[in-house]
């Protein structure tokens, strides 16, 4: 079942990038000056296949989900905030929601199954698995068929972005945190205590009882187990999942994802790890103040764009990045050339 | 003469500023999960004297000038590209160009004085104060007069701000990285060779040049000087007292500036070791790769809020940062409360 995940992933066109990169050299400016912008001007035209890249047209997915392991008290909210949540992206209200509305972007969130009824509405898609996944410091957070449905679901929702310049997907769920940092463990062979992070604001306390669910799922599962879809079934939850598949089947697609913080970051990490060649079809926004995402980060080469100590989610940190690469898109685009502005080059 | 330069700096509101505050925590967000953009709202609010600020109307004033020191070979661009550079200003051409348009702010050229003349138009002021500075290795690179010429022409920039919400100022100069270099070291009391870097991008030979250049200026005036006007007219340029003066200004009238990078930061340094008081209307866009910038920022205690490898200057790293602030700006105006929403709140 789903036989859409080996699917192979095309290359950025490298003769574009070439050509875009020999566009910016003659740019009024002096060489590399633009830094970074110029990278994600010359990425961009490799993906689109053109030397006069675009970026209007972009699409933001918040996957929602609840986790059994939030019982273990691991989050500072209750768990009735991701449905209250999800009522909130519905109406508008979110940070995301704000965001979105500034870059012009399509919005919906994605139901991925709630402990208590998820509220419906059109920019809410209904892809619930189960009432949420199952406590993973006792067993497998769901089941492989659950899983299965979870990367079908995010491959589901790529295929519907016909069009779409740019991905971002978002999450939202009560101690998704928790299952994004045993998963990062497990992929980093990492300890808990070094990845763990407060997540959405969790006492000394809870840290303490986050670092010791992590613990006792990564015994339970014990260190051998290195199959990132064995890894993703044993510790959730279903959004990461989700996620992981739309960031595959966009790479397949030839649609770019911009990765946002600790979480998401992890559901890439999982996609590089099922198909590396997902990576070059990534950009990565921000490094959030989560404690182990710069670890996460580093093991895909990620240099992220921002580093604005945002612990948040929801898409929220990928938003802010989209300015900068419509920018480097406008600069690559409209700026003057030496010989047309009548500007002397470098001795 | 220059009365103005003494003139009293008031406080940005701290009322409005912990009413800001107050405001954030009943946003449908965790306390504090929004970083950096927090801090940014709360410091606009407390500027604008309002819990609800607005961040619509930005202007761009880029002075340029020529500098004597060109002639010990410190660029990789010869002298005649200031006055190119201005006529591509004034044509649209350049990167702070388009960056302008996107952001739709008020843009225009400030003419500081160059060695060839310099072109006329609609959106150049004209302030030259003379065909570009003396070479500073040799002798001052103004008079006093010319000082304080060029400190009230960018106190004049500032005073037709009137409305402004955000002020950027950029730079053009052949040679300019050499000048702030110098100015940096004397401020900090540092050697050439760990603050000069390669500007536009010398070679290496090219930067030998400049830290040779820089020290002999720094040993004709010996370590005493500490002044940061007398530092001024000795090291130059027009274009960078002129930004000293408007910055300056500008925290006088209650105009907050977005300082862009070394060079700039050379001149808001300037300002703060004239008037302290002035740091506190200040935010800072980014970190250039130019040498000597982290040490300039440090001095101010500044943390910016990107790092993206740039060293064009002329404004391009501060309009790259607005999007930044104006998110911070919605997201603090539209997101929904607590109440408002039916969120619980954090156990």
């Amino acid at each position: 079942m789903n036989e859409w995940i080996n699917h192979a992933i095309g290359e950025p066109d490298q003769a574009r990038y070439r050509d875009a990169e020999a566009h910016q050299l003659q740019l009024t400016k002096p060489a590399g000056s633009l830094g970074v912008m110029e990278e994600l001007a010359t990425r961009l035209s490799a993906m689109q296949g053109t030397v006069r890249p675009s970026l209007e047209r972009l699409v933001i997915r918040i996957f929602a989900a609840d986790h059994g392991v939030a019982v273990e008290e691991v989050s500072a909210f209750p768990q009735a905030v991701t449905v209250e949540m999800i009522r909130n992206f519905a109406a508008g209200g979110a940070a995301i929601n704000v965001l979105a509305r500034g870059l012009d972007a399509d919005f919906a969130v994605v139901n991925m199954g709630t402990a208590t009824a998820a509220p419906s509405g059109s920019n809410i898609l209904q892809y619930a698995v189960a009432p949420g996944t199952s406590n993973f410091c006792l067993g497998p957070a769901m089941s492989s068929e659950q899983l299965q449905q979870a990367l079908a679901a995010g491959a589901d929702i790529a295929e519907q972005l016909a069009g779409a310049q740019l991905f971002i997907g978002g999450e939202m769920g009560i101690a998704n945190s928790c299952s994004a940092a045993a998963l990062a463990c497990a992929l980093l062979q990492a300890p808990a205590d070094e990845l763990v992070g407060s997540g959405t604001g969790v006492d000394k306390d809870g840290r303490t009882r986050k670092v010791d669910a992590v613990e006792r799922a990564l015994s339970r599962l014990g260190p051998a187990i290195d199959d990132p879809q064995v890894l993703m079934q044993q510790l959730g939850g279903f959004e990461i999942a989700a996620l992981t598949g739309c960031y595959l089947r966009c790479a397949q697609l030839a649609i770019p994802s911009l990765i946002d913080g600790f979480i998401c970051s992890v559901a890439a990490l999982l996609a590089v790890r099922i198909n590396p060649a997902c990576r070059q079809w990534f950009f990565f926004a921000h490094q959030s103040a989560e404690a182990g995402h710069s670890r996460v980060l580093a093991a895909m080469d990620a240099r992220p764009l921002l580093q604005l100590n945002m612990r948040l989610g929801e898409g929220s940190g990928a938003a802010l990045a989209v300015p900068l690469l419509r920018s480097a898109v406008d600069l690559h685009n409209s700026m003057a050339t030496f010989a047309g502005a009548g500007v002397s080059e470098a001795d």
